[in-house]
């Protein structure tokens, strides 16, 4: 059928589950944004920055399936940078879309804004294809097939890809299949498939000791429900590593606890590190979710299911489908089996409460235990990197509890944006938001696009006048972790004088309590802002600071006193 | 002598003029913080983001000749990346340094937080080196050669560089010299600079009709006082492209007005384009400063002035500095010598003022002459792209006026975050920022250093409900073009309860006239907010945005209806 560039492409996204493209106008793509303005079923929302598109659409990604980003060319695509960065590091999926300047121009090398203006026009891409899985520039010669094949890339792969399209190339004609574009990954070679299955089935069947072990990729490549069916029938308990948390049920009677390495429980350790059948899900060990490198896996008895490969100890079995394989082998178990092989297993525990009385100040180590219970199933549950993220790390979570973080890039900043993308792709769902001053001040005009399109999520804010995570690591007294002190409770109201979006204070666990049950009874937003010691953090904190120390800056770098 | 790779570095900054180092702590980094807090004479400041921070450290640079940014690896680098291409775009040496992780754990490839957990770790500097004139990674084998060659390429190229120190060798000991840094540019090759002088010469003394035309690099290189003293002297009319603005007086005798091809006034034009002696600064033509490409310079009559070339009509000579020739140039007129050649330029005409009555709704076209009224010899005005720029452009400035803009590339937020860093480098002058909200919001976060400092700018706002500058290309009425609406004027009080920074607002010309009283006579900051119409803009706009939709989009491309 005839069609112009842009209408293709966004009829693509659509097809793919995109419904909101986020993003910021600029000369080289209001023609796309045009052409987005007059399409049924997709529509553009606006960003207050790129950087903030760009963590939006990652978190759009990870409740939709997929994002997409619009910037325009140069100072709007270097600028989102960092976030398509975030995505590809985290394993999302998100469409990053640059409008280009006009193919004539940059063809004859002319000097433009928004460019070094010395008539290179490759320095954009090359500086982006280091964080994509591609990264290209399209014409009217290529627009179909550079078109599906990025969208193809970018959910097979899950990573980000990034596309230029000329401002004076969205609305050439041009001719595109009518099929609709086919979202799912290729089918797994049948030979492969069954030799692993075999494979995997034999090994299980031998087990005595079975375990999972979740990292991000079992949500990404579309695991989980293999998993949890697979764990229930065939009663093999799991653990997961912080950066997998709560993908499987927290409260399941087969949940074992988080693995990272001797930062684990004993028992959780044990039971990870000496079973004879474990089910990975292509586990990535950093220093964070690792106890600085010091995980072993037993290397015979593990069964890495990935994407489009399965690993059985020595094993390689290509072109495997992880979730096609896990539902061949759940198949294999009647429904409720056993749960025997649980007999044994260790009891997850929740950390204890600490005691103290209502009228005392607030405290880390009081404070997570009571947001913990104040969560529930089906909550979105958005933590920031730090002492928010390390907090809520240690909580057991409600089922169905979807958790936000960024783990492994920790980028300080995102998750407010980050929210306001989860919230336009899952706006059903009750949001909560647990950021840090510091990390809040980063991004902080995004609150007003939440409040624009009148979303109405909790957010938690420590006000702690600082860098916390930083003080635990270096510098506790240096100004250089100090930031300014805002008056935070009152910005709902200026960026939005008719918002709905309540703000409560507490330094006291009584005034907590106060605004929790007022937060759980209001339909409105709430801004909840939090008054703690600057040098107070959650327990994981003061014992990761300091090895931190050890491991960036060596044995005669600089240490707290 | 004996010091630590971090002192060394940081030494060298102080030896070049840099007193603040801007940016943001990270773990990777915190160790160059603390070497930073305890050297004298230079100091670390926060600011609330990283790219707002590289902005800063581009205004910085402007006044003080060098400007410098401290990021930590990967989200910081790439958040920052759009501010450092911006100082390449605009010929500004920032020298930005990333704290990398340690040495053993990138050369092992260990998966790391702030990478892709992928063991790649040149990631970063191949992303970065597009956009710098170098971007290397630092050891403690290369520390003395990497940082002095970075340092000098910065300041000689004019250029932003990147160097990563791993957080490992911030604090080893290395042997250093013990000169201090030669922020000199090499000295010109006799015999060249000997011949293009006297071709310079022999070309002036026949010259019937000589002409100056400065762009931005008359300022990078040094080449502004030569340029005055010789227009003084030998009588030589000049003109500025709007890259260039008021580098030269705008309101001495020689001044012609400004050049920008078809868009210039027709007598400017005509001046320039029959020049038979026009000396140029390195013009860089873009579509905004050319008149959409229709600057025809006299190519037999350049005579063009670099960092270390001259080029005579066809004639090249390598080596040679600009200021060098330009002195010994300016040594062969006597002062005063002459102003005759003046005696048949055209006059460089402002304006006129529209005619209205007090009571009236603020316009774009009374505005812009009112603030240029309002500004004082020596102010420095930073100017937001978009309507503020392009409303300041066609006003006549003070005397010794630093004018600031993100005149090549152009990304909206920029100034802000530059007047921050401008007044951490020039807190004497009187500093003026004008910006419309859609850009404000981009970096509205880095008021607060603004306000935390006790910097006390005037800043003016225009409110107006959008992206103005974007409305007049494509999307007149399109949501795409609105923002949301802030109350802007208490934000100050926000982000400091304890601020002197006053706000006031006006919609009229009256309100507007009570508030520059109360502005002038007062020793504290302003913050002025102005209500204006969303369809108004100065007449620049209105004919830059048609031109503009007409390049980018192509004959069938859309337009505003």
């Amino acid at each position: 059928m005839q069609t112009t560039v842009g209408e293709f492409l966004f009829t693509r996204l659509r097809q793919a589950g995109v419904t909101e493209v986020i993003g910021m106008p600029g000369d080289f793509n209001l023609n796309l944004l045009e052409q987005l303005e007059d399409m049924d079923g997709i529509r553009f929302v606006g960003a207050c920055n790129e950087l903030n598109a760009a963590y939006a659409a990652d978190g759009y990604a990870r409740r939709r399936g997929i994002g997409a980003l619009m910037t325009t060319y140069g100072v709007g695509e270097l600028s989102a940078l960092c976030g398509i960065a975030g995505a590809n590091s985290e394993h999302l999926p998100v469409f990053s879309i640059g409008g280009a300047p006009p193919l004539f121009a940059t063809q004859n090398r002319f000097r433009l804004h928004h460019s070094l203006a010395d008539g290179d026009f490759d320095n954009m891409l090359l500086s982006m294809a280091p964080f994509t899985v591609t990264a290209v520039h399209i014409d009217s010669t290529n627009a179909v097939e550079e078109i599906d094949r990025a969208l193809h890339l970018c959910l097979r792969k899950q990573r980000p890809v990034h596309i230029q399209i000329p401002s004076d190339v969205s609305h050439l004609k041009i001719e595109a299949p009518d099929t609709p574009f086919d979202v799912r990954m290729p089918a797994s070679d049948p030979e492969r498939l069954a030799a692993a299955l075999a494979h995997v089935q034999e090994k299980l069947a031998s087990a005595k000791r079975p375990a999972i072990l979740t990292d991000m990729d079992a949500d990404r490549h579309d695991l989980i429900e293999g998993l949890r069916v697979l764990a229930d029938r065939a009663g093999i308990p799991y653990a997961q590593l912080p950066t997998a948390k709560a993908l499987l049920d927290e409260n399941g009677p087969l949940f074992l606890g988080t693995y990272a390495g001797e930062a684990s429980f004993a028992d959780v350790r044990e039971r990870i590190e000496s079973a004879d059948f474990l089910i990975t899900t292509s586990p990535r060990f950093i220093e964070s979710n690792s106890g600085n490198f010091t995980a072993q896996l037993p290397f015979e008895s593990v069964v890495d299911i990935r994407n489009h490969r399965v690993t059985v100890g020595p094993d390689y079995y290509e072109g495997v489908v992880g979730s096609e394989l896990l539902a061949l082998l759940v198949d294999t178990f009647p429904e409720h089996s056993t749960t025997d092989t649980a007999a044994d297993m260790p009891t997850a525990v929740s950390p204890q409460q600490e005691p103290g009385n209502a009228s005392d100040s607030l405290t880390h180590a009081r404070l997570w235990p009571r947001m913990a219970e104040f969560l529930r199933p089906d909550d979105v549950v958005i933590a920031e990197a730090g002492t928010s993220n390390i907090g809520l790390s240690s909580q057991r979570l409600p089922s169905n509890t979807a958790y936000v973080a960024s783990n492994i890039w920790g980028a300080i900043g995102y998750t407010l944006p980050a929210l306001f993308g989860s919230m336009l792709a899952a706006p059903e769902r009750r949001h909560l938001l647990f950021i840090g001053d510091g990390s809040f001040q980063l991004t902080a005009q995004e609150l007003s696009s939440i409040l624009r399109h009148d979303q109405r999520p909790i957010i938690v804010l420590i006000d702690n006048a600082g860098y916390t995570i930083e003080r635990w690591i270096l510098g506790m007294d240096r100004t250089y972790n100090d930031v300014a002190a805002w008056d935070y409770g009152r910005l709902p109201q200026i960026f939005d004088a008719e918002t709905t979006m309540r703000s409560y204070h507490a330094s006291t666990h009584e005034e907590l309590d106060d605004a929790l049950a007022h937060i759980e009874s209001s339909e409105y937003g709430a801004f909840l802002v939090l008054q703690l010691d600057p040098k107070d953090a959650p327990a994981g904190l003061k014992a990761f600071g300091p090895s931190v120390a050890d491991f960036d800056y060596g044995p005669t770098g600089p240490r707290n006193p």
